[in-house]
Formats: C-alpha cells, sequence, structure tokens
C-alpha cells in the first residue's frame, strides 16, 4: 500500500518570517512526529515550499500513518507552532491529489467505478486517484471505505449470476399432496382473498384470516410459548440510523417503504391544500410535497432491529438470560416489484420474530430446541414435505454481503426451511418455498447495539427466526388443498371449519 | 345568484363568412337551447361579435343553466353547425371574466379566500370573481364547489374556539381510584414501556405487552366474538383515492404519516446510494429522494376505509346480512406533534374496528348489542369510572365537517366512551379520555362506497366502533393502579399476573 499526497495548508496570514522555524519542524516531523505508530516507516515529507500565506507539502506514506493521517498530524502541531510564536492560524488543509495504490484479492472481471475517486487497474493492482478533497472527507474515514468498497465490488463480480450458497441439512419423507393448484388463485376466484387497494397487499377475508391466525397459534403454542419467549411490541417506522447500524441500506435499499411525516399539524398551514382538495377532488402533490418532512424512516422489513435497538447499550443480568422474546404486531413490508406472487412473495406480510439473546451456549440451545419445535410443526401437524439447508445468512443478504462467514464451522449462520410447493412443479426441480429461517448471528448485532453480559463472559450471541404467516398459509394449502375434511387431524384441532364468506350477488 | 360571463371561442379559421348563420344561431339558442331545464329563464346571450377566428360572448344566467353550463351548449352546437357547412371547427373555449353573485347563510366573521378566484363580501352577498380559466375548470365542477367552499368557509368562522358538541348519555356510579398517577410516566420508570426510536412511537415491553393483550382478549371474547363479528386483516398503506372518497384528505391531511415507495428494485439502480452508504455511513437524501415515488397513500388513519373499500360496488345477499367484520392487525399512525402524552395520545396505535353494515333496523340492533357489551367490559370487568356521551361524529371530524347533523334524530352520530383519568385532575372538572366510540353512519359510507342490499330495500346503513388498546390500556391503569393484586377480580381472568422483565445492570 503507498498513499501519496499533494497538498496545502492555508494559513490566516503570510509566514516567510517563520522559515526557519517550518523548516526545523518538517525535519523533525518526518524523524518523529509522522513515525509514532508507523510500521513501514511512518509518512514522510517528501518536499515542501513556502508562498506567502500557503505552505505545499508532498507526503508519502506506507499503510500505517498514511498520509492523510501524517497530514492532520502536521496540522495540529504546525498550528500550534505558528500560533504561539507568530499567531497565525491555520485556516483550511486541502489535498489537491491523492493516490492510494494498493493490491486486491482477486482482479476485476469487469470495470469498476466508486464514488469521490477514479481507478485505474492492472491485474490485482489498483491506483486510486482523489482530487479536491477538504479535511472532512479525510477525517471521516472515508478514504479506508473506498479502499474496502474496491476490494468487495470486484469479489462481488465472482458471485453475479452465482447460485446462492444452499446447502441441504434435512429433508422429510415425500409426502402426496391433495392437489396441484395455486391456493392464491384458488382463494382469490372464491373470494377469500382480494388485492388490496395498493400494489401487491392483500385484504384477507374471514376465512383465509382464520387460517392465518391458526398459523400464529401454532407458532405460540407449540413454538415460541413452550419455550418461554414472551411477547413485545414494537413500532412500525424504522429511522435511518438503526438501519445504517444493520447494514439494511447498504442491502435492501431499493426495498424499502420511505415514511416521510407532515412538517406541522397546524390546520391553517394545510388550508391552502384543503381548498384546493375540496374543489378539485384530487390530491395537489406538488404541495402536498412541501409541506412533508423529507424521509427519515421506513417501514418495518424484519422486526429484530428494532428489537437489538431495544437492549441498545444494555448490560444484562446473569438471571436475565438468555433473553427470549417476539414481535407478532409490526407489519412488514418490502417492495417486491416484479418478484410478487400470491400471497407467498407480497409487499405486505405478517410474521412473528422471535429473538433470542444470551451466551453462546444457551444460544445453541435454545436453537436445538426451536428446531426441534418447528419440526413437530412441520412433521406432525402440517404434515408437510419440507426439508432444511444452511443459506448465506440473511442479515449479510440485507446488509448486501455475499459470502458466507468461513472458519468457524456451522455454529453460526441461517437455517432456511422450505416446503415443496406442487404447483410450481414436481418436487425435484421446482423451486421450493422458504417457509422461514432461523438464525445464529453470533456477536454480531449485539456488538453493533453495544449489548452486554455480566462480568467474566461479557460476550453475548444472539440469534432470530423470522415465522412468515403468509408462507406458512401457503405452502399449507399448496399441499392439502382448501377443504377443511382432508387437512391432517392435528391441524383441525387448530382450525376445525372454516367461517363462512360474505355473498355477493 | 347571477352568473356573468365574458369569453370566446376560438375556431380553427376566419368564420366572418358564416356571420348570417351565427346570427340565427344565437337568437335560436337564447330561445330554446339555453333555456332548456331552466328555472330562472336559463341563459342568456346578451352581446356577441365576430372577429376572425374568434366569437366574443357575453352571456348571463341565473342558477339553472348556468352562463358557463351555456356555454358548454353553445360550444357543441356551434361546433356542430360551423363544422358542417363552413368546414371550420371549435379549437378551444376561454373565459376572460366571470362574475357569480350569491348569497350565503351567514356574515363572514373575518375576512376569507378560497383558490382560484376573489372574493368581495358585502353582508351575506358574495361577488366571486374568475379570471382566465379554461374549459377544463368548467367541465370539472369546480364552479360549484368554489360556491360551496365559501359558504363552509364562513360557517366554520362561527364554530372557531367553540366547544365541540358534546352531550351526556350515561355516567356510572362513583368508583374510587387506587392511586392518582400517570401511568405512562411509571411504566417508562419501570421499563415496562420505552419510547420508540421514531417520535410519539413505543415499545413495549413484555408486562405492558401483556396488559394490552388481555385487553385485546377481553374485546375479542366479550363484546365481539359474542355478537358473531368475523375477523379480516386489511393492508396498512391507503391510498389517496380511498381517502379522496371519504373525506380524510378534506380534514386530516397534516396528521397523515405518508409512504413513498422505490421507483425501482433494481439493484444496479441504487449502486450509487449503495456506495455512497457504504462510504460515508450516512443516508445521502438527495440522491434517495430522486428514487422514491411521489407520495400517493398514507399509513392507516382509521381501518374502516379500506374495510368499505372491500366491499366496494358490492350488492350484498340478504342471508349475508348484517356484515359483521373486524380488523385487529391495521397499525393506526396519526402524526400528533404537541398533542402527543403517554401511551393515550400517540403516533402509533392498536385499534381493533369492528365495522357493521345492513339494514337500518339490523343496525340499530347491534349498536344496542355493542353498547350492553360495552357496558359489561367498563361496569364489571375494569370497573371503571366512565361515561357515554353524543359528540360530533368523528366522520365529520375527519372530513373537516363541523356542524352536528340534524333532524333525524339521534340514530346516526357518535357515542363517546370516556374515563376519567385521576392523574388529569378531579372527576368534575378535568378532561376524561375517549376509550373508543362507536358510529352509526346512516347511508354516508354504503353510498359513497356503493354498497347495496337486494331488491326491495336497497338501501344499506352501517357504522363501526374504534377500540384502542392503548386508550383501555391507560384508563384502566389511571384508575386501578399497576399492582396486579389490587385489580378487579374479573380482569384478573384475563390477566392473573405479569411476565418479569428484564433486569439491566
Amino acid at each position: 500500500m503507498e498513499f501519496d499526497l499533494t497538498g496545502r495548508i492555508i494559513l490566516s496570514g503570510d509566514a516567510s518570517n517563520a522559515i526557519k522555524d517550518i523548516q526545523k519542524f518538517i525535519a523533525n516531523a518526518n524523524e518523529e512526529l509522522l513515525k509514532k505508530g508507523g510500521i513501514d516507516g511512518g509518512s514522510k515529507i517528501e518536499k515542501w515550499r513556502i508562498d506567502g500565506d500557503k505552505i505545499f507539502l508532498h507526503i508519502k506514506s506506507g499503510r500505517k500513518v498514511r498520509a492523510h493521517e501524517g497530514l492532520l498530524r502536521i496540522k495540529k502541531a504546525m498550528g500550534k507552532l505558528l500560533g504561539e510564536k507568530y499567531h497565525i492560524g491555520i485556516r483550511e488543509i486541502k489535498i489537491d491529489d491523492y493516490l492510494i495504490n494498493f493490491e486486491i484479492d482477486r482482479e476485476p472481471i469487469k470495470k469498476i467505478e466508486i464514488p469521490f475517486a477514479s481507478l485505474s487497474i492492472d491485474g490485482k493492482k489498483v491506483t486510486m486517484h482523489l482530487a479536491n478533497i477538504d479535511e472532512e472527507f479525510l477525517m471521516k474515514n472515508y478514504v479506508d471505505r473506498m479502499i474496502n468498497l474496491v476490494n468487495k465490488k470486484v469479489n462481488a463480480q465472482y458471485y453475479e449470476g452465482k447460485e446462492e450458497f444452499w446447502e441441504l441439512i434435512w429433508r422429510s419423507e415425500k409426502k402426496e399432496p391433495i392437489w396441484k393448484k395455486d391456493p392464491s388463485e384458488e382463494m382469490a376466484k372464491l373470494g377469500w382473498i382480494k388485492h388490496g387497494p395498493t400494489k401487491g397487499k392483500w385484504f384477507y377475508r374471514s376465512p383465509a384470516t382464520a387460517i392465518m391466525r391458526a398459523m400464529e397459534e401454532i407458532a405460540l403454542n407449540e413454538v415460541l410459548k413452550p419455550l418461554g419467549f414472551e411477547e413485545i411490541i414494537e413500532p412500525v417506522h424504522v429511522p435511518f440510523e438503526l438501519w445504517l447500524k444493520t447494514g439494511h441500506l447498504e442491502g435492501i435499499p431499493g426495498e424499502v417503504y420511505y415514511v416521510s411525516e407532515p412538517l406541522t399539524r397546524d390546520v391553517e398551514k394545510w388550508e391552502d391544500l384543503i381548498d384546493l382538495v375540496k374543489i378539485k377532488k384530487e390530491v395537489p402533490i406538488n404541495l402536498l410535497e412541501k409541506k412533508l418532512s423529507r424521509p427519515k424512516a421506513g417501514m418495518c422489513y424484519a422486526q429484530c432491529p428494532i428489537i437489538y435497538w431495544s437492549f441498545m447499550g444494555k448490560t444484562i443480568a446473569d438471571k436475565s438470560l438468555p433473553i427470549l422474546v417476539f414481535d407478532k404486531t409490526a407489519i412488514s413490508n418490502r417492495y417486491e416489484s416484479g418478484g410478487r406472487h400470491g400471497i407467498e412473495r407480497t409487499d405486505e406480510f405478517h410474521r412473528i420474530e422471535p429473538v433470542y439473546i444470551g451466551k453462546k451456549e444457551q444460544i445453541m440451545e435454545i436453537k436445538e430446541k426451536l428446531l426441534e419445535r418447528y419440526k413437530r410443526v412441520f412433521e406432525e401437524i402440517m404434515e408437510l414435505e419440507w426439508r432444511m439447508a444452511w443459506v448465506t445468512p440473511f442479515y449479510m443478504q440485507q446488509a448486501g454481503e455475499i459470502e458466507e462467514e468461513k472458519g468457524e464451522g456451522k455454529e453460526k449462520g441461517t437455517i432456511d426451511f422450505e416446503a415443496w410447493l406442487p404447483y410450481r412443479g414436481d418436487r425435484e426441480n421446482s423451486k421450493w418455498l422458504e417457509l422461514h429461517n432461523l438464525s445464529i448471528m453470533g456477536n454480531r448485532y449485539t456488538k453493533a447495539f453495544n449489548i452486554k453480559g455480566q462480568k467474566r463472559e461479557k460476550e453475548l450471541w444472539s440469534g432470530c427466526s423470522g415465522i412468515g404467516l403468509e408462507r406458512w398459509t401457503a405452502a399449507f394449502l399448496a399441499q392439502k388443498g382448501m377443504d377443511p375434511s382432508r387437512w391432517p387431524d392435528e391441524f383441525k384441532k387448530y382450525l376445525p371449519k372454516l367461517p363462512k364468506i360474505t355473498k355477493f350477488m
């Protein structure tokens, strides 16, 4: 890694008088200030000159005490020198050119670009060129993240078009389905569901609602309550700051429904808009937009981020571990666009999301217990044909990361529970439906939200599992049909019969 | 009412040749075309002249066949005449000046303004002056709505600062409260609730959640299920078109949380934003806004509009009446701004909203049954000090209307259920909390959504009742305290004890 910086220090007055002191300062700086903490020589001022109120500098460095860090050190120390002896202050520092040479893991397959810099790449050798940058840019650590981003983008090229990581863990016996129809289509025909008034969202009439509620009861009574999970209720709006912590805004910003609030609730300030609505019976969008805040939050995408947030900065008492909570209230919204299909892939869905936080061994124990109970649900209550597989962890997908975590065996990661949808094709060649997942996140989120245990074993692990009521319903109906008399006995205990539907003429 | 219009018909060519025919046409029009359907003489062309490809007109009228309607009739008939005989078409019509004189119900207290027109008002006499308006404006009936708006705005001045309509129906016996503390404050101290990551929204930890769920169970088991209400699940986004029908956008546009969706979900189109988030760890709002749709929907404000929408245009079979459904899934959001307080007035709350649609007598019967069951809940289960009152109907409030409906006695309207909050002051002088309401809407919404019954009695009535879980919880805790051992026995059957709270160090 080589850093090669050409820049200026702009002073509050002419410093020509101080040239001797500056000369001495720079010689010293090259020996001490710029070497401190350096590993391959630190930073070095290669050339400099003074021109009235400007000091021009050319600084080179290796990868520790990088040239821009060196410049920040010089600014601070020189400011002290010139201030005390000459009453000259430092106005600002400017970097005219900054060349950074570094190696990346793999050769790019095609051209890449990043903001704020031009790149030239030869094999694995990258030259990143930044021009006209200011101090804030350096202080905020953008340079390191840019180097990182180049590497990540090249690595991503190797994954493009590849199948996601998927490794079978277990599969159930084959089970003959009752039919091969698409349950969403059939439910829509019977009026059990109706497409909502906005894209990709459903209105569930009473029979479909009854099935979804049966799924909820099964999840609560067969899985969560027996394991000691307790319900919490979280808000449905997620501020950007929170998603910056979890990485969602780096991963799925194109799938979020964004929320704006009124700038004011004062009725007088809305009178002009209200008058126009009353006269035109339409919404004056230009005027409306002027009355709204810029987006600063989105609708819930998954429930776990706010649950983690609720424990942010806390040290959890040993006796309260493991924390076992779930939310079933926040509605999830995802802009699915072309990917929408029936109730199994919609823009609005209803999930129960348990989150577990505890010592590593507690988390591993919870995982086994959850697996066992989910298995009973799919095997004995729903009698599904289903399977489990290791997949790319959802939290990496949602943060826009791609490689599976390596090294720590299979303790951390995501297990997908999948069911065969006979309407999609035969069991071997069709795409199965993800019913829900179960994730062990290690310390990823406890670290991001600074959630700690007591004394000795401070580090806590966590995990979560998103149970989609629509997904359970879609898979069950796709295999077992819509006639309650043909449903498995254990399921019928939860829903012996369906409510009648309103009759239209 | 007098309408006085000066305008032009602009032709595709010089019509000087046709002057004789036009003369004849206008004489005839004044006798027939412009009188048809008129009550006080219809419209009359007072003056006219032709100047090449323009015909200038001065039209006056009373309140039936108003001058602009007359102009539209002339355009059509004259277009036919000139087209057939002279091959001249009509390009457009322009109104240079339009003076409308009308009387309003009351004299304005202070100046009023409306869009698109200047007003001069003398006592109850209004002159509304419109200039430079085009055909679309006339066609779309804006003029009538403007006249209406003037009247409404003046009437509204008489209600400003006045108390809302409120008339006591019934009040319970006095009951001594356990304490006089604000339960939200106390819950926050104990960690039962925590302010959410965005304004005015709460995170409910397990004890608070358990109380809210007990309230839900009481509403379901004591009120809704015994009366035969069935659950539906509705989406949480409401498109503007729907709120234009219900009037919400005329009433409460400043209280709505607005939603925007991505213009595309294509990851490549989001790469620049994702790069910036990765480098800067902040959201580039300008760039984000360019990638979002303009707002076209809001978050649920009350659940009933989408329930009505789900039956839009339907004729309901007699045997399916009354329709008795409820939603408990869609979360309600309201921008409360300065009005926020504790869990009883928040930007996000959880309601169960039953809607009933049926013949008038069915609706009146349901109303009585609901009243009886609500009474049991507050009297026997929660043992509250509470009361019922007729108030300004919620659907008029939400549509920005103000006068109570008159004439039809008390069949239609809204009953508020209110509870004393001892922490706000003594029972006689403090403001009580609206626990929920019960409304009979007559045919207001069934008409707006074109929901009909079979043959003979086509007209259906409807009503709804928004049960706020936060409100029930706040009132109960404010009177009965937070110690379950001191709660009423009937309530304890629903919630004998509270879950333990996580302990933080």
